[in-house]
């Protein structure tokens, strides 16, 4: 099975974990349509690619590693898109959840979602105790107090943002969770791959703001220009267009270099490369060549 | 230290984890808001009660499980009280965390405690993995899909809401959960604990029922009234001042004998039955005796 259909089918089985007859239906109905269609997966798939290049023996722990940081990744896209933040219409193509439902079930879907992502991980705990305890630490300080995801998101409350911080928490932050846990996950020590995930997080961060620029807004399934709108800081408003896609290629590059020593590193950098091509279409990469 | 003592300075050190020199300072200075002064700590206390009656060997993950039961309770005090759910001005009588900071605010901060309260538990959980599992496992049911305080308070979005399961989930789940991680921390069997939880549960809704409608709101630090003014499903409404008081007597009651046998059950019924006296002023359960 690929890692895109094996993702499918874990978060599919991680939803349906939590459903029972007497669930208030539409708040149902909402967590599924924030999960489903997905994204590319990235950080799912990240977190599969590095617990094989660790030589993973538990697949059930792997899945539940990388459905936690996904349903991390949908919460925080879904509270995001609220009216209070970026009051985002459109999301992954289609209706933000509050515009498709209501304000209520977005705040509830989120919620939900961060606890459906513990709760994943707790389920199939008892396989293999420490390791999973770790994971859980892993993935709370991806996404919680003082530097995970939702401290990134509050520098947009502050009156003076640190930007780094801001980008390294917001973006990084689940990045280096998605690294990490793969790397726990497979038993693993998960430090040494925070470099890669912290890299590739602010990578992604740069082909977003390229894209914000660049691209139709079709074929992104969000509004463009929203940088500029919103006055957020921008990579590709700081460096234009060719420079900042030159600053890309060379995280991608300093990404791939900081792969720890591991059964599969070879494999594991091809796919980055791969992977990280497919987040500029071709004509971008081209146009800065 | 007595327990209103021991769980401040628990729930102190909890938060004090979360923070360090690169936290944006308003989330968390609202953190602290959403945690401090608190109300009664009516859930963590209740978590302490039953672990002691169990005989409990390891005071920091028993301190650890109340501090998770509390903040997933102010976790979803501060998200109901947003402006699309009941948009109160006043909680614990001072302003509503989004009054006191601002919307985006409340909605990260009641994420964060989400974390958090998964994160005090991870951090003390390799003292004694299984149980830590188990206890997480319960901390999630209480407050996920399919029947936690989120799916609960879903309810309301429903166009048919189904009372019992609303009243069961939405206050219900987080008192049951109090009571069987209390046993779970103290190494017990904690579903025979979910009785005394969940009709103190329904005690409580009734009680809260009571106050808003014969209650001085600034003895209650929040307004009166809003069950009518919002149409609100409330016992107080259907059966009458003095017939809400007798329910609650026999809610009680039957909490009590459904206190399973343990080493301290007679000092733990005592104490419930101290408790929930304050669930009411003086004069409202002489009016109804």
């Amino acid at each position: 099975m690929d890692a895109k259909h094996r993702i499918e089918e874990a978060l599919e089985a991680a939803l349906a974990a939590g459903r029972s007859e007497d669930t208030p239906p539409r708040l149902a109905a909402a967590l599924r349509y924030a999960v489903f269609p997905g994204g590319a997966r990235v950080r799912p798939r990240l977190c599969l690619a590095v617990a094989s290049a660790c030589g993973a023996d538990d697949t059930k722990i792997v899945d539940a590693a990388a459905c936690a940081i996904e349903f991390l990744h949908c919460a925080s896209l879904v509270h995001d898109d609220l009216p209070c933040f970026d009051d985002a219409d459109i999301r992954r193509g289609k209706a933000a959840l509050h515009r498709a439902y209501d304000e209520r079930l977005a705040v509830l879907a989120g919620d939900a979602l961060i606890v459906l992502a513990f709760e994943t991980l707790a389920r199939v705990a008892l396989r293999s105790p420490e390791r999973s305890i770790r994971l859980m630490q892993t993935v709370g300080a991806s996404v919680g107090m003082p530097h995970g995801i939702v401290a990134g998101q509050a520098w947009e409350c502050e009156s003076e943002i640190d930007l780094s911080r801001y980008h390294q928490q917001k973006t990084g932050a689940l990045f280096a969770g998605a690294t990490l846990v793969g790397a726990a996950a497979a038993g693993g020590e998960p430090e040494a791959w925070r470099a890669l995930g912290e890299r590739l997080g602010e990578a992604y961060q740069v082909a977003d703001d390229i894209r914000d620029v660049a691209s139709d807004p079709e074929e992104l399934g969000k509004p463009v220009g929203q940088d500029v709108a919103l006055n957020r800081p921008s990579a590709a408003r700081e460096l234009g267009l060719a420079g900042a896609v030159g600053y890309l290629q060379d995280l991608v590059d300093s990404a791939v270099d900081a792969i720890p020593p591991c059964p599969g590193s070879d494999a594991l950098r091809q796919l980055i490369l791969a992977e990280t091509h497919r987040f500029l279409p071709d004509e971008l990469w081209q146009q800065a060549a």
